[in-house]
């Protein structure tokens, strides 16, 4: 049998994750999200912090490539760590996506399981839903001015997207590298993720 | 009671027409698409063939604003026919999104129903999916060879897409306007139509 696997890409602030979860909660599906760096951790012996620098892709971790060589070799020995990491990370995915129907948020699951065909599902929405939405969950960013937390959010969706590109090939958040993108500007995940689970139930 | 608004913009040969058809008919909802031209043209008298040339979206209809004002002037008059087509477009498409829950295929009616609230679904596929839709549906590119068949469809969407922008201001396409973005790639219509349609089940 077939296990169903759901990838979910997300802009920061979209409600991708919370979507995904409840997805998950509503298919009885497994769901992984941070679960993985834990297990890279253990496999890799590297420290939480590092693995989670290297996967929450801060820019400058990924810039010898596109400096040229001279950077990259002086760097030589943090980019091979760097893509170990992403060389665990890619096998523990593929693990669970073999071990039942998972929902696996980030993490370029929709490429490194591109042989499993997954639904490949994208969540975006405009800056202002976004921007509520980090108010609204309390984060380290949740008592900056707007014009601030505009900057945060552009900062991060802008790593993910490097680091995508980094790594497949391909343009993050491109509708054609995706089977669905759904916009979740103005709708509460809270409705539209039973809504969605309905396309899953078999 | 409100009704529930369907949009579907669609690139050429990506199934999106099929697509429609099928969650109007899941659905029990009215279906409209080439209906629209008929009332257009009993309204206004214009002739079925120019009604579609202008709604079809022929870019050199729509030249004239971004050649500059001396072209303008000299077609003055088939620019003011041309967005009267539009009005009246625009007219019906409401009474109908008043009428009954409905599905409309295309003709701007996310943006023209925006105060209505629509669902507003986009839907794409890969070339060679476009290209293989085309053949089993023996359009009249069917018999073309690929290379052929790739510029016939490249040419219609950027029709409708010069269409899209000359009358919102915004980009067709773009996921930025639509709720949801359907990839057909390698999917059967058939049976995706009932998946979608369960979000839209009460």
């Amino acid at each position: 049998m077939m296990n169903t696997i759901i990838t979910i890409a997300r802009e920061f602030s979209s409600g991708g994750r919370e979507l995904g979860r409840r997805l998950a909660e509503e298919l009885g599906f497994d769901y992984y999200d941070k679960e993985i760096i834990d297990q890279i951790v253990s496999r890799t012996e590297l420290s939480e912090e590092y693995v989670k620098s290297v996967l929450e892709s801060e820019p400058h971790h990924l810039m010898p490539i596109t400096t040229g060589h001279s950077f990259a070799y002086v760097n030589g020995g943090m980019m091979k760590q760097e893509q170990s990491v992403y060389a665990a990370q890619s096998a523990i995915i593929k693990e669970l996506a073999e071990k039942s129907s998972c929902v696996i948020i980030g993490r370029c699951a929709d490429y490194i399981l591109r042989e499993y065909n997954p639904y490949k599902i994208f969540v975006y929405s405009d800056m202002a839903s976004k921007i509520q939405r980090c108010r609204a969950k309390g984060d380290d960013a949740a008592d900056m001015p707007d014009s601030k937390i505009k900057r945060y959010i552009r900062r991060i969706d802008k790593g993910r997207a490097k680091y995508y590109s980094f790594y497949t090939g391909n343009t993050w958040g491109d509708k054609f590298n995706y089977d669905m993108c759904i916009n979740t500007t103005g709708t509460d995940i809270k409705k539209i993720a039973p809504v969605i689970a309905k396309m899953f139930e078999k």
